[in-house]
């Protein structure tokens, strides 16, 4: 993994302008982070115009991990954060950017890994990519003018990461001896069910499918799962799938 | 005065580029602030590329008050904080930008006012403007890359000044119309998953059998589950049970 595993990866997800690339690896740098993770940018990569603006952190983007989508830059993770400027018809927590880089801080002192997931300038996240988090972070912006850009989205979070680390130095997490599930293992988790589920004709009717998908990922996502759980649910699974193959 | 009277004056000093004007009245209100004050800017005043810059927040431009000095902007003021990228041979306290603004909010609160100071972009401010000012801001940056640029400093401010006004809570939970499980519907979902995994083998073997049942119980009473999430789950058994029953 590319520069200190003790701080969250911040992850672009098709960012779409060089510009803002750069300028959020600044940012980030300004406050001490340098994992970065890019999601398709959609000019390409890497991008000169991004290294332009970068000046000064253009390391960050020369060890960026450039992956082809936000599942598999969080598959290592098991804290994902999406920040969103709207709030969306999916229950997960929300929270502050302080708060939310107390629960980083929190969960890296204990020996996790955290990303937090930006989109595209225009659009944001999409309802996909949102789902694989286990929270939103949302700023507290004046509701009559919430035009926050990129960089400074990712300005606010590395200063709260900075914060956070000054103040929870040392703090640990009781697991009593479990690991949180990182999210490759929650993603095989969902396959799994919905690969079964299929199966058994749960997502029916046809048109209604895609959103009992999202609403099950959703679901595991949300919940604050460790490895031994999902084993205990990979196990409830496969014992249903004997029992109906026993006949 | 402009605007609010209850928040305080942003005092740009000696702006160089009318783009960096432009992008701190967006940062300002980004956050709810809309009280400028601009001492002596470069290139005159009005400048149209602040104008272009502040698309949306235009009127914090319109609105802004003209001065010759520093001092003749925080004549009214009984609160002056200048921010600093490096700390100097002049004996002021130290501020972090959290604990200035709730210094600011206090004083407001009382009835004073606050003005906070922002140097020019390359140089900073100068002795005998910092000489004005009751404390110092000081933002935590990284010693290796302490490159904040005006609007990112003021885009900082002001949301500690909003973080400060608003007590805001750092955590709330998007609920989108969805209740919290009671402990009684827990309950009956724990007993669906044990009564058929008991049908279907799963608690094997014997011995073990009660406390795989404690942990299946454990695992959801740890859950955040909302009645949706357990009408789901509740979904997701039924449906393997129909699957083996067809055969």
């Amino acid at each position: 993994m590319a520069g200190d595993v003790r701080q969250p990866a911040f992850v672009l997800v098709r960012p779409q302008m060089g510009e803002n690339i750069g300028a959020a690896a600044r940012a980030m740098w300004n406050f001490g982070l340098d994992h970065m993770r890019l999601v398709s940018p959609r000019d390409g990569w890497p991008n000169p115009q991004a290294v332009a603006m970068a000046s000064g952190a253009g390391r960050l983007l020369d060890e960026a991990w450039l992956v082809e989508s936000a599942a598999e830059a969080v598959a290592d993770c098991d804290l994902v954060l999406a920040t969103t400027a709207r709030v969306r018809g999916l229950t997960k927590p929300v929270y502050s950017p302080e708060r939310a880089m107390t629960e980083a801080q929190a969960r890296i002192a204990a020996g996790g890994r955290v990303a937090v997931l930006f989109g595209p300038e225009r659009a944001g996240l999409e309802n996909t990519d949102v789902a694989l988090a286990n929270a939103l972070i949302s700023v507290p912006v004046n509701p009559e003018f919430p035009s926050l850009n990129l960089a400074q989205c990712v300005l606010l979070c590395a200063y709260e990461w900075r914060r956070a680390s000054a103040e929870v130095d040392g703090l640990r997490m009781e697991m009593a001896g479990a690991d949180w599930a990182s999210a490759i293992e929650v993603e095989k988790l969902a396959e799994h069910y919905e690969g079964r589920l299929e199966e058994a004709g749960f997502f029916f009717p046809e048109h209604k499918a895609a959103s009992m998908k999202l609403t099950l990922r959703n679901l595991w996502s949300r919940m604050p799962l460790t490895s031994e759980d999902v084993k205990t649910l990979h196990g409830v699974l496969r014992q249903m799938v004997r029992w109906k193959e026993r006949g």
